[in-house]
Order: C-alpha cells, then structure tokens, then sequence
C-alpha cells in the first residue's frame, strides 16, 4: 500500500475507545519440512487459536513484496502500516535501536566491525578474529577513555555482540551520505569514511578524525586495532502512529530491537520484560491508558533460526496456550500474525506469507477450521500486503469514518 | 508490481547456480462452454501435474491487469517481470519479433498493409484484396529490387502474411514519434507520414520517399499498388534479464514471436526446432549451461483460438505427459503457467488470470488435489500480477538475499 492511501486514512480518524491488540508471532509463518508436509502451524496443537479462527477472519499477509525476504525492521514497520521500501531504515540505526541506544534526530550512527590491521595499516582480519563480547568490551571502555571530543560534537561507541559496534556522532547538521570504509578484502587498507555528497563532507571528516585517533588508541593491540565502519544512517523519527492512525500505542517486547522500532513509530514502550508471564501482567496492567497494543512473541522466530521443527511447533504451542488471557483482556479486536516466515527447513527468514487471524464482533469468517497457512490462504480477508493491516485493524475497531458521501 | 519493485529485487541479487525451469502453456487458462461446466483444463486428464500440485503451490495470474485481455508481448512480458504498462512494445517492434527479424537499436520499425488505390490515388481496399502471401512474397521482391536507397539509411522490406508486411528503416538518430499513414476509411488518399515530433521530421521524411517510390514501382498492380504504414516503433532493447535478476537465461521456442521477446529481453535463444519432443532435447542438451530456461508451449492458445475445446484438452493433456520429462531435468524451481487465458468459448485471448503451479523444495502446498484454475484460486501464491512472478523464482531458487535487517 503506498502512502497515497495513509493520506486517505488520515483523513478518516474517528475517535473511539475501542482496544486493538495486535500479537506479533515472529517468524510464525513456516513450510514443511517435505513436499505435502505439515507446516509447523499445522503441525502444532493448537486448540485456542483453532477456536478462535472458526469465528475470525484469517488471510495472508506479504511483508515487503512478491519473493522479498524481510528483514525484521521493514517486516515490522509493513506490520504497523509503514511502507517498508519509502521508510527503509539504515543498518546504523537498526543496529541503534537493537541494543535499546536512544537515538535523537541529530544523530548518526554506523555500525562497525573490530578488525585487525598489520603493521603497514593493512588489513588481515576484517572481524578481528571473531573476537568475543568481552574484549570487545574492554576494547569500547578504552575508545570511551581515550578519545578526545571534536568541538560541538559528542561521541557515543557502544558494544554490540563479539566483534560487531555502534558509533553515534551527535551534532547539528550532520549528514549519512557517507560510504563505507570496509574494503570488503584483505592486504588493504581501511578506506576512509568518503562523503558522496557535499553536505556529508564535514560529517566524514568528523568519522575520519575519530577513526585516527581509534587508530591511535589501539594501537598495540593484537585483534582489534581498527575498525570498519558500515551502514552510516541518520535517526529520522517517523511520523507517529498517532499523527497517521489517531492512537494511542503501547508496546511490550522483551528483545531491544523490537522496542525500538516501537519507539521509531511513537509507541509508548514497557521496560523491559525477561517472560511471557510478565509480558501479559505489563500488558493487563496498562490496558486502561491505551487504544492500541503490540505484543511481541519471539520464540517463534528463534526456533525457526535454530531450525529445530520441534520446538517451533512447542513454541507456537506456548503461544496458544496464552490466548485464553489475551482474551479475558477483552480487546474489541484482536489480530495475531506474524512479521515474517521463519521456516525450520530454510532456519532462516524467508519470502513466504505469513499467516493472518483477525478477531473482532465484525469480522466475516473464513471456511478454515484452524489457523494455518492454508486457512490464511482461503480466508476471508485474502492476500495482501502486510501495510493493509494497520487499516483494517482500525476499521474493526471503528476508528475510521465512512470516505466520501 | 512497479519498476519501484524490480529496483528493490536487483539490489538483492544473489549468486546460486540453482536452476529455474518455466513451462509457459500459451493460453491455458480456460472457460466453461456453459455454466457450471468444467474448463479446459479441468476437463483434461492431467495425472502427471496434477500429482504435482499436491506437493506444489498454486496461485493465479493476472497478466497485465483487471479485465485487461493482453497480447502475446505484453503477457509475456509480465511473466518475465516487466511492467507490461511501461514497457509497451511498439507493434511494428513486436511485428519485427514475429518474424523473428533481427532488429537493432538504430531501427525504427513499421507494420504496413498492401493496399488498393484507383487512378486519382483514392484507397478502394484498405487490404487489397487479402492478397495472397504468396503475391505479398511477390510485392516484396519487387519493391526490393527497384527501391533506391536513401543516404545514410537501409531499408529492409520483409512479409509478414497475406496483406502484412513489415518495413524497418536503419541508421542514425531515427525517431517513430511518426502518425499512422492508413486514413482508415476509402475513397481518401493514404494519408503522408507526418511527425508528432520536431525529431522525427528527418525520418518522416525518409519513409514519405520510400512510399512514392513504393508507389512507382506498383504502379500497374491491379491488387497492392499501395501501402499503409503503422504502428512506427523504434527498437529499444529492454534492460536484460541477466541485469535485473542476475540469471543467465535460455529459451526454448518454436514460433518466431516468442524467440523475440525471450530475445528481446535478453535470452539466449534456442534455435528453430519443429516439436515438442526436439524441444525436451535442446532443453536437456543446454541444462548444465544456464540457470534460467523458458519453454514455450504453443498449441494450447492455437486450439483455444480455434474454439475447439476437445483440442485444446488434448493439447493439455499432451503437455502432461512431457511433465516427467521436465522433472527429470531436476530443475530446482519448476513452474508451469501461462502467458494469459484463452477459452475456447470466446476463441481468443481473454482478461482471465491464469493457474499457476509451483514445484520446489520451499514451497507450501495448496489444497486443491489438481491443477486447474480453482486450485489457483484457493492456492498458497494467491491472485496476483503476472510481473510477482519472476521475484517469486528467484526467491524459490535461493537468488534473493534478505531487505534490510
């Protein structure tokens, strides 16, 4: 759905109190593991959502397009209504909002790799030998300590996992139009952060000065005495899901990246929850105070990663077992469908639909008797792409007025 | 899908040597003869792809858009990913495909009529008489033999059939922004080619002397002592396949038409072969060479057109026995649809989508026990625009990496 049609909904807001609670099953969707076998949605036992499907409409959504495999961020941002390709969000600032680092709009960030460079300055080892989370710990609290602040800028370096990084520029009129500086081979030097347009050019050389002086400060050590920065993007904070749907959003996830994107779209956030048990206590406790709620359930998607079928099926078997709650919660609509497939056999993200349930007193139902792929695909709201979710969550909960007379 | 799309796709390319295999049954899709009855397709006794829809995905495709009934180029064109809307082919182009002559990019191409005038120069037959290819083949040599060529330009005269022939002048700086010379009414004079553009005075120009010569030289015909031009269209080789999805591809053809446009998009093209059964070899032959094939299978839209249904049947059921060959092949994808419907009760082409099968080990199996339109319309892939497809293969065959992160 292009952006033409948000403009359409915006201008459709109607103000009710009436609750969506939409569940996010990271990567639910799945395949078989051999041709006309069961998926690990079908596979699963699932009494509750199966009951609730035969009186739901269920359907498929596309997350970015035909044969696309999303990553998380766009697959979420399609989710909650964003046009993943119009609001394609650099790798930095995923990176960002993955280890819950609250970006502002006058930042940009970068990933990086620790890498190791020879005594001529050049490179041996762009991952600085897999290097583990703790030295690369060590190795940020010593850039943290040595590096010298350029003037009206600050500088934030953050851990992210073994050799990976976040650097953070903070200042006015600071651009991301900068290539990266990893040559992607061995035996040469790290490139320097080159500006492809002219107001990148004082930014660049922001990023080159503090890759000397990072230079400088790990010097010495044997892995991980450079880096590679990758992925320079600004922090440009989306128009909220207020501004476009005229809620009020709260989010509880337990993993950072998916509570920043909520924060990207202007969710109020839950601290951080470590269960499913605890999620739903946040969730019960402020239903009051909010119109629209996003819970997120990642077991579904790690398992699917692990390729473990077993315990996907187990895992969406978990998530069943909780619906029973989501419902006493009494929300006027409630949506569970997933952000991607994830499926066992590929132990990857994959291009694949996802599966749709949507529950609410108007909602048409689907012939299937359970909540599949397959229902999904005869179901009564069809195929589409995952940006028609948002609307039609906020027709069902009579939030839209009638277009045109 | 738009070019908007295909630019997100290309920046996913990634290198695979799985091999993609698309059977395109020309005018598969089909119609009842009365209501209620069975297709074409339905009627067919198909065990062979039948027994592969059970472990394949079905869908349906709609080639260029709701209640569009598309040509064979632009029908094509979806197949293989191309916006049909924006990449419409000029018919005197598509004509030059047709008959499988080998257009450059210094071509502007036009279809003509050989036509009928009276002594004042007034039309009497818009198509002389239907004249006989035969007489057309005679014309031809004619006009090749006495045309005087113009500086700086060649011009190629070629039949086409009956009454059509196709006039290609070549060189530098032409233009087809030029207005149709068939007044389309008689007892009018044919009508002078005039530019709709300040470029194509000079080329204009140059086909208005080729017509008075042409008319020097049939002078005295009693049948064909005139020709109309239309459809004036340069040829504009496409971006090619092996660009926009990185696949190396290979096409398997017997009618002209269908070699140009897998020419025209950048395949290498199989030569001439007379059956099906030589196809399955040049298939076989030049599998370990490619990564992408296209087997064009014609007789299904020929008996369509035919309004012969118990043909058309017989044409389906014959490409169901070639099924086991083609799995042989092992291709890693293995897709079997059609360019657009042609139901034997209209005997021609129509707007209906088409079925589509998709075999691979990635695939989520449909419900339907058979292969036929309504397994589309209830299948895991959907209704969708003819143009999803190519994204679709390549995701299926491992060529796409991940958007975003």
């Amino acid at each position: 759905m292009g952006e033409e049609l948000i403009g359409v909904i915006r201008g459709l807001q109607e103000k009710s109190a009436r609750k969506i609670l939409l569940v996010v099953a990271d990567g639910l969707g799945g395949l078989p593991m051999e041709p006309g076998g069961p998926t690990e949605l079908e596979a699963a036992h699932t009494p509750n959502m199966d009951a609730l499907a035969r009186i739901s409409s269920c359907g498929l959504l596309e997350p970015v397009g035909p044969g696309i495999t999303p990553g998380s961020g766009p697959a979420h941002l399609a989710l909650f209504g964003y046009d993943p390709i119009k609001y394609n969000i650099g790798r930095g600032v995923l990176e960002g909002l993955g280890i819950d680092f609250q970006l502002t709009a006058r930042d940009v960030a970068a990933r990086f790799n620790f890498a190791t460079v020879d005594d001529s300055g050049k490179l041996v080892d762009r991952r600085a030998g897999r290097l583990s989370t703790e030295e690369n710990q060590r190795l940020v609290k010593k850039l943290r300590e040595g590096i010298r602040p350029q003037r009206g800028v600050e500088v934030f370096i953050e851990t992210v996992k073994e050799y990976r990084g976040l650097i953070v520029l903070r200042g006015d009129d600071l651009s991301s139009d900068i290539h990266d500086t990893d040559p992607q081979e061995l035996g040469v030097p790290a490139l320097t952060p080159r500006a492809f347009a002219a107001r990148a050019e004082k930014t660049a050389a922001l990023f080159s000065n503090l890759i000397e002086q990072t230079a400088a400060i790990l010097k010495g050590e044997k892995r991980g005495n450079m880096v590679l920065l990758r992925g320079f993007a600004r922090y440009e904070p989306l128009p909220t899901m207020s501004e476009r749907y005229g809620v009020n959003a709260f989010a509880v996830a337990q993993y950072p990246m998916y509570r920043g994107l909520a924060r990207l779209v202007g969710m109020t956030v839950a601290p951080h929850t470590g269960s499913t048990a605890e999620d739903l206590r946040v969730l019960a406790d402020n239903f009051t105070g909010y119109d629209f709620f996003y819970l997120h359930y990642k077991k579904t998607d790690t398992r699917g990663e692990d390729g473990n079928f077993a315990a996907k099926v187990e895992a969406i078997e978990e998530l069943d077992r909780i619906v029973p709650e989501l419902l006493a919660l009494r929300p006027d609509v409630l949506s569970i469908t997933a952000d991607h497939s994830t499926p066992c056999t590929l132990a990857m993200h994959s291009w694949h639909p996802v599966p749709l349930l949507l529950h609410s007193p108007y909602c048409r139902v689907s012939s299937g008797a359970r909540f599949t792929e397959k229902s999904g695909a005869t179901g009564a709201l069809g195929l589409r792409p995952s940006t028609h979710l948002m609307p039609i969550l906020l027709a069902h909960a009579r939030k839209l007025t009638k277009f045109g007379a």
